[in-house]
């Protein structure tokens, strides 16, 4: 954001590290010299050392650990959403270790609201929940429900669920996903998501909803996802569909 | 989220207003009751009926103005990045009234980490550095900072820039981008940001940057922009490019 047209000091301090980080001379989850030592060596305020270092975090460049200190944030997990590909297929292709924890997985009925949302016959409608968390290399990114028909892939729970879904619904019920509707927007995490995530209560989350469609474009699969606000960065690449 | 197994007795406090705001027992922008008369209705303790509002929050359905209450969130306007449309376009197709408001415009050099960023043979090259203010309805909600290459379109700084940039390059320059890279992730604002979008300093926003490429293929714009958190949705359908 450098091109940006202001430039007070703490701007020049903000700068400085930022290079630091980018040269390496820190690297990923690596503390930064105290708030002590940097402001001997930029001759700043503790204000204005602020200033830069909360830039710096506006940015996702450094995070904060209650009374330890500042430290250099791991890169963000590029996640294409044009490209169907799981969660352990694209942290792996990037070099970092992803892992699945399952915390819950139960069939029962989907009830009024799921029904409406996934356009199901019954309220009664037997689906499979499940609730993971996880990984990327040692930090817990994101959290995820995802409910699916019970019909469509029966005998799921007898699966060993901390791996990728999507493989398993490919190699145990030779099921493949057609297509997705994905909303997303920033919310916030509760209490409980908070807890799972290493968050404070109220923290920001990109918050994630898919609908995903079958073989036969029926409403195969509802998820949501949790993420914490500074493991994931959206890119894609669009085209026009027609020129105007 | 009414199907995540937990459901304490803020849970039911929460379910009841969403089903207000809902049914449109509150419109947009309308005050709820005050935090008093809700304790009394809903029989609980102020702590209970926070968590409650929290979770509203959270979801983007209330938001709480400093000293004023509690009110109902317009809805987020929905953004589908795989479509190239402009802000103007897709804010009226919603029944909604946007505005644009330029508060920069000029002529500069590129610099180092621009010429870098677009790929540009020299640091010296001219461009077109805008600074715009969009609105929904009465609300500012996006900040936009526009760098357009001078030599793509001269004399574009003789033209009112305060409505599409879109409609502004077709019309007096006949220019079409041909395809555009993005990226997304939650940061924050700065004062300067803050202050501009109503927001306090240092809240969420989404950042989102485009790398945008005219006929020739070659990059004709850098652009970044900040939305207010709970403005904007992204929606969008994905289709597996090869079924695995």
């Amino acid at each position: 954001m450098s091109f940006i047209p202001y430039s007070h000091h703490y701007q020049r301090i903000r700068d400085q590290l930022a290079s630091d980080i980018a040269q390496g001379a820190s690297q990923a989850d690596e503390k930064l010299p105290s708030e002590r030592e940097m402001i001997e060596r930029f001759g700043c305020t503790r204000v204005t050392l602020r200033q830069a270092l909360q830039q710096l975090e506006a940015e996702g460049l450094v995070y904060r650990e209650n009374r330890r200190g500042w430290f250099v944030c791991p890169s963000r997990i590029r996640y294409d959403p044009t490209r169907i590909s799981g969660f352990m297929e694209y942290v792996s292709a990037q070099g970092r270790t992803p892992r699945t924890e399952c915390l819950l997985a139960e069939r029962r009925p989907a009830g009024d609201w799921l029904a409406q949302r996934m356009g199901l016959a019954s309220a009664d409608e037997p689906v499979f929940f499940l609730q993971r968390r996880r990984w990327i290399d040692r930090r817990p990114v994101l959290l995820e429900y995802n409910v699916l028909l019970a019909s469509w892939c029966p005998g799921l729970l007898d699966i060993d669920l901390n791996t990728s879904l999507t493989r398993v619904l490919r190699e145990h019920f030779a099921r493949v996903q057609s297509r997705c509707k994905l909303e997303m927007h920033i919310g916030t995490v509760n209490e409980e998501q908070a807890e799972l995530l290493q968050l404070s209560p109220g923290a920001s989350s990109i918050h994630l909803e898919r609908l995903n469609f079958g073989e036969e474009n029926q409403i195969v699969e509802f998820d949501q996802e949790f993420w914490r606000p500074d493991a994931l960065s959206i890119v894609m690449e669009t085209r026009p569909p027609e020129m105007k």
